[in-house]
């Protein structure tokens, strides 16, 4: 059991890397054991006010020849007002592992211990700096990669995405307290809920959770790059493609038919929007079973994206082109992913009247493009393709909140479906007690996304994956 | 040409690792930029006091979707009390690659321009805020990895070296002083200094330079590494001896005689000096071309060790291992390098009296000892003669001051010789003028050190070294 009453110390960049380390302290003692391995000619830490900054040096009073471990800045935080809301400083040292690790053996010596991953987070969290939702934004706006992401990450950690969440509860929580207030009155049959207002009470939070819930797809998308993936047969140029489109030699081209056995990621920002651009194994019947590998891969890749770029060769016959693009289609889920179908090596001939009768036979649901991967022609539409169609999915989302975690998305979920139960016990008249219990597990699930519900296992799992220092 | 007149502003850490990334920004314009990027409610930066944190927001005025950047803390620093000297702050953000560089692109956008290599350091040695040598030792520090070396940068840091060059500069210009008194007044052949006082204070000043000069080797030594090379015949285990030492697979170990073709280096802490082993490629006749390039780079790294592990076979012919060892000490200097002598796979056999013999034959300069690397047999006692070899040579020095850096070590070898010239001259009756001329040129090569002496094209190639943002 992770004690939350001790003071911790960790390192909050990477040692030995740039010009400086910076090294977290937090807890109850951090005064008190700062200044065991700090001198500063103007005063202790103990005495310092907060929000100001200490310039000295770190001491290793044991040390015979090398006492003087560094010449730091100490920047000094009194609770709550720190990021953790405990007392806390940190310590700016020159940018040697070994110097940090010295620095952290002393801190430790002097009655810190090294903070586990995510425990500086967590504490802000115990001591109400900021609640999961927002704790879990934290990771994300570190890890994000775009503009894209990085403004879903920040409405978050802002709390706007908590906002919303809690003021579906606080409905939720009006509809169960007249529902509940209904059950102490049971035995004089009175309803005091209007059933057409709880209704429709009931029906706008649903709503407004599931929506949430509807908006992880997307929201994923953006936070890990929205999955793009290229399919063809062999050596129709998927490769080229990739390369084309990230810009260097990433993927291995050759003009050996099954070149690409392995499949491979690249991410591309465009428009501020990240995309994952997995290019992939060549679909064709093989007896070869590392390539028959490579194959099932790759459908189960395409499941995954949400953009599927067919490739097709302008200089091979269009039957067979089409016969592809209609195994391609018959395993694609056009509910929620988008086909661009791509003739490619126009540069070289073009003969695509077969593929055009096939798009106009699968209705409107796909763009067709005429590029060359080779020469580039046609890529600059590609990308304003791609770039339009995410635009769209953005201009859809009637909230400007978007569930990027799968945890969250799991609980939206679960609460969305107690919430449907609850309506269709409302329709068909269940006792009011019933009902109550629907909306109490529509709570907890709400519940857990901000930690107002919360264990500690729950919080173990999910600190766990914040880097040290943080 | 470099100005150091405007605002800077470069990243700290290494941004996208860890949880923190630190922006710095230093110049006159410093307050007025940052302003322009970021809100505090507790005011501006402008009227913040030095040695004061702000936390606030940074904010893209420009963008409309995406307005708030980060939530950042702002360390105010007052010129002259900062680190360049300058007006400065330091923004510390999430650690993430996309926020640094938003927020540099506002930086420079509100007027700074992004710093080179080194600059923030270069600005403190132009205002005075540290010496060359000082500057050089920020630069060590960082990279220091084993508190031997960390001394020693760190006594470069607090300027003991500094000061050491310093008094003997007075005493040269004390020197030059009393010797150009005298041409002021040559046509009356008046003889102001005593000469015998002038030749003990040169000879004082000149053993002083050359002590710092002959430094060098232990002090790149400690900073790189003490090279210690593992040489042998083929297939006598000095992979496996690698491996012991190093506690990994490191080396690529196998029973066929050529296996390390190219060298392998691996450092090891020992009793707090790191130490750079070299396994090299067997050392025997052969006609293949790579395994010949193999052993030609084997003798070249031999010169460069300081000390040799000769590695011979317990179970070999003992006649063959003493002849392998007259081979090797033939091409050794025992000046500056130590052999020990290892007889390895003392496991399987013994059968040593004729090394025994040959050791005694070059007398008493290396060590032998009995070894397994296979079982670890004797590691214990090679670690401790391998730190006390190095121990002996820091007795052996009487200063303190190391010298580590080479271009210093040029620059004192150069005022060495000029010093030497100028006994040589004062012995043979050469003019005062000329002597002074002699004593001028130390002078020169020692300012060039520190940095009182200095020119934009030597400051260019020093700096340029450092990692961006110090």
């Amino acid at each position: 059991m992770l004690s939350l009453n001790d003071t911790i110390c960790a390192p909050a960049t990477l040692p030995g890397t740039g010009a400086i380390t910076l090294i977290r302290v937090s807890g109850p003692e951090t005064f008190a054991v700062t200044d065991r391995v700090f001198r500063c000619s103007r005063g202790s830490v103990k005495d310092a006010s907060g929000y100001s900054v200490l310039f000295g040096v770190i001491i290793d009073e044991a040390s015979v020849q090398d006492k003087v471990v560094d010449e730091v800045l100490v920047s000094v935080f009194r609770a709550p007002h720190s990021y953790t809301g405990e007392d806390s400083v940190e310590i700016s040292c020159h940018a040697s592992a070994y110097i940090a690790s010295r620095v952290l053996e002393l801190l430790c010596a002097a009655g810190a211990r090294l903070a586990e991953p995510g425990e500086f987070t967590r504490r802000a969290f115990v001591n109400g700096k900021m609640d999961l939702a927002q704790a879990e934004a934290v990771a994300d706006v570190i890890s994000s990669s775009s503009s894209a992401s990085h403004r879903v990450a920040m409405t978050q950690l802002k709390g706007g995405y908590s906002a919303e969440l809690s003021s579906i509860r606080e409905a939720l929580v009006e509809i169960t307290s007249l529902l509940e207030l209904e059950l102490d009155f049971s035995e004089e049959e009175v309803e005091f809920a209007d059933r057409n207002r709880l209704r429709s009470l009931l029906v706008s939070a649903s709503g407004r959770v599931r929506a949430l819930a509807d908006s992880f797809r997307l929201g994923n998308a953006i936070k890990n790059g929205v999955p793009v993936a290229i399919v063809g047969e062999p050596n129709v140029g998927k490769s080229t493609l990739l390369n084309a489109l990230v810009g260097d030699d990433r993927a291995l081209v050759s003009d050996i038919a099954g070149t690409t056995r392995d499949s491979i990621e690249e991410h591309v920002t465009l428009d501020g929007v990240d995309f994952r651009f997995i290019d992939t194994a060549g679909l064709r019947e093989s007896s070869e079973l590392v390539e028959k590998m490579g194959m099932d891969r790759t459908w189960k890749m395409l499941f995954e994206a949400d953009i599927v770029l067919a490739v097709v060769d302008a200089t091979a016959s269009p039957a067979a082109s089409s016969a592809f693009l209609k195994k391609l289609t018959d395993r694609m889920d056009f509910e929620c992913q988008q086909l661009v179908i791509l003739v490619n090596k126009t540069d070289c001939n073009k003969n695509v009247n077969d593929i055009n009768n096939f798009v106009s036979s699968i209705g409107s649901q796909s763009v067709v493009l005429d590029i060359s991967a080779l020469t580039g022609a046609g890529l600059p539409q590609l990308r304003e393709t791609l770039a339009s169609l995410v635009r769209a999915h953005f201009q859809g989302s009637s909230e400007s909140i978007l569930v990027t975690n799968a945890r969250h998305h799991e609980a939206l979920r679960l609460a969305a479906d107690s919430l449907d139960a609850a309506l269709a016990s409302l329709s068909s008249g269940v006792p009011s007690d019933l009902i109550a219990q629907d909306l109490r597990t529509a709570l907890y699930h709400l519940g857990t996304i901000t930690g107002a519900v919360s264990n500690d296992e729950v919080l173990g799992v999910i600190f766990s994956r914040f880097c040290i220092g943080k």
